[in-house]
């Protein structure tokens, strides 16, 4: 999708593109998307959200110091006179400031937008460095968990409506990570560099991830193993009751209040009937800094191939967890406003669903388009105007093709290349009898409808399809 | 709106608010916007068209030399290594590449999204910094003047459909200009620059414009003049006939051709039966430079006063035109794709229905819950849980209190606050006859439900309302 241009002089040579890691979405692309947005807004309306929206820029201090490492990801705009501009990292942080601002306690909000980082690109497998988030939060101070557990119902109602095949949705707690870090030995100036480590998890084996934190993080062998043991435990209810024994672990008062929150989490799983696809993974951490209890993950599962038993994850594409110190950041005296929630990355969703149609055969229509004016006879623009302005302001979905004298055999493959179910034909004859001929493109079937019919029976055609 | 912070330390100190000339959108601005979209994406979709996206920021050089004066206003991002970027001016040059960079030479598509400007913010009077454009485009070769009318058509659908008051559609055509300054003796290097200057006739005075023209442009006093008597005619089909006898205007070729076609597009504009909502406006000139053909604005009127006969414009609310030459100045070849298309300034509609809904009684519902799932009693967080869950899995949008043991007054009057139509109360007694009470929060009235049958009432009552 190059071109390397000249213009005419030839002194104005160009590449046309769009940037690196970004894409334009063509009809048949935002048809998809549509369709995405559509699951995922139904399922946060149904679960009362109101919406929001902020700048795609922020000032660049609003944005320091709450992405850690990967703040070097962050876009800035040229100074071009007045104040220093970041591109938006995500949509947390702006909520953050938003509620701080206008010192709201209390919202459950989503917002849909796109999100910008200065990342490696990986176009295929659906990462961009622009590229939407949607986003669920829910701010106030509440009964434990309660909130949580909804963000992962959405997680579960959402990944079950885009039937995207089977996923697991991985939980942890940063807290029950700190305890997990103190009672292994790791010093306390580690804990966030030794969790980005374990972050790493889902993508290296877990000797490359010991080496790291004893090689090039200077970690006790001793402590890595020991870190080595807890994170590949993963269950439920089982697992939360075993750390709850844990001699060591249950010795932590941070560990123990987030196995307590766990467990309570659990119990509201089960209440909602998706415990089952929720995994307690003591190997998630999650990048972010600004995380302070739950966290989670949702990821697709593959069959390796069609005899394999096994699953294997396809990636992330759902994430979040409670960041109750966030607002705090943003507020003069340092008030706080727990928040949890959950984004949905639509990109790598998108993907998936644009594989899956391409292999298909399915035909995707990208109008809506109701009826075709057509005219079988030469020197009717006037006419096929006169009656799809009629049309068009009876709300019909309506075109008409910009000739004055198109062939018939033409508009009627117009109509088949686009998927327009029927056309209204004007000709002479009609006009005179006062009728339009209304043909039913996928039978070819003809009828004669009263022009001031033709609304109707318009409606009640496309109504069935 | 401001907040200065202090870190704990005092050491970080920053302002708390958005970036100069932009705002955030709360739950309510956005449901005002989330209807006002929905009208335009509605036209747009009822005349045929496709969507598509682009990405928020370009490659420089891609908007280089594309907007004349107006250049100096481009946001431009930091090098930060790899290429020149900047935030997208408009929608029509990124739509001018896409078709180029994919070889297309026929499509009908909208595109809605934030385009960027550093302009002189007049927040009050809806001018931003960030903000929507919504724009129409018809790209391909076709017959003169029937895509320019559907655009004119889709104006007054929009306009009309919103209710924002009387409007007045403006056009002209920058072949009649230019023809119209060879005549008055501009030489042929000042075109553009005398254009710019009649392009403020909506904002000052003739005797201020002609001034600029003379003193700033070195214009002679004669052809401004000359300009001067042309530029305050406008009307409809009878100044059309009257300048194609113009002894001078009828001997330039570009000013008949222009002349020919705007006579055209009335008739069509008849036929559509919306000439009278339009004014061939000789003053019309529009600030960009890429505009090859008809151009068009369309102002709100208002009543000067209540008793007032005159009426006032109050300002642009949508604009566009055609536009041959920018897809080729993108091909390598210099190919030319002919394009129409039109842009609704959405940001100063919502302005007007913003204020007037904040002056209006009328109460704005931000979500779209339908039933709040409450108990009277403590201990039965358990059940509400799995009955919301029930009710989610149904399809019913429904909301729970964050609380273990919530007052049924805090629950009912969370409904009052947020217009919740139907509380669900589960009690022991409730539980035991397998029965909900459904309560009308307007009318306080109470049925019991049996369970099984409770979604269907849900639906059945809140589908009336």
């Amino acid at each position: 999708m190059k071109a390397r241009l000249g213009g005419e002089e030839g002194k104005h040579k160009f590449v046309l593109k769009t940037p690196k890691g970004t894409r334009d979405y063509g009809p048949k692309q935002m048809a998809i998307r549509e369709r995405v947005f559509i699951a995922i807004i139904t399922c946060f309306k149904r679960h009362g959200a109101e919406v929001i929206d902020t700048p795609v820029f922020e000032l660049k201090e609003t944005l320091t110091g709450k992405y850690g490492e990967d703040s070097k990801l962050i876009y800035d705009l040229k100074d071009q006179g007045g104040e220093l501009l970041s591109l938006r990292y995500d949509l947390t942080v702006p909520f953050a400031r938003y509620l701080a601002m206008n010192k709201i306690t209390n919202i459950k909000r989503y917002h849909i937008a796109k999100v910008y980082r200065r990342d490696n690109p990986a176009m295929t497998r659906g990462r961009y460095r622009e590229f939407y988030q949607c986003d669920f939060d829910i701010a106030g101070q509440f009964d434990p968990m309660i909130p949580d557990a909804e963000c992962l119902k959405i997680v579960h109602e959402i990944l079950s409506d885009l039937q995207l095949g089977d996923f697991l949705i991985k939980v942890n707690d940063r807290r029950i990570l700190d305890g997990m870090f103190a009672v292994c030995g790791v010093p306390d100036s580690k804990f966030r560099t030794i969790c980005s480590s374990v972050d790493k998890l889902d993508k290296m084996p877990w000797e490359e991830v010991r080496s790291e934190m004893v090689g090039e993080k200077g970690l006790s062998p001793e402590a890595a193993d020991r870190i080595g043991e807890y994170v590949q435990l993963h269950g439920g209810m089982d697992l939360i009751e075993q750390l709850l024994q844990d001699p060591k672990l249950s010795q932590n008062k941070l560990a123990k209040e987030g196995l307590g929150d766990m467990k309570l989490l659990f119990e509201y799983l089960t209440l909602f009937g998706i415990a089952g696809k929720v995994s307690f993974d003591l190997s998630l951490a999650r990048g972010l800094d600004y995380y302070t209890g739950v966290i989670y993950e949702a990821v697709l599962l593959q069959q390796e191939n069609d005899h394999g038993e096994e699953s294997v994850s396809v990636g992330s594409v759902a994430g979040g967890g409670r960041y109750d110190g966030l607002v705090g950041m943003f507020d003069p005296k340092g008030r706080k406003v727990p928040c949890v929630g959950v984004s949905i990355g639509i990109e790598r969703i998108f993907s998936i669903l644009e594989q899956r149609l391409e292999a298909s055969e399915e035909k995707i229509r990208t109008t809506e388009t109701q009826v075709l004016v057509a005219s079988a006879q030469k020197k009717l623009l006037e006419e096929r105007l006169k009656l799809i302005s009629e049309l068009w302001d009876a709300g019909i979905k309506a075109e008409v093709l910009y000739k004055k004298n198109p062939k018939l055999l033409n508009q009627l493959q117009y109509c088949e290349d686009t998927g327009i179910p029927l056309v209204a034909i004007v000709g002479e004859q009609e006009l005179k009898d006062g009728v339009v001929k209304l043909r039913v493109v996928a039978t070819r079937e003809e009828v004669n409808i009263r022009r001031e019919s033709l609304v109707e029976e318009i409606r009640r055609r496309t109504s069935q399809l």
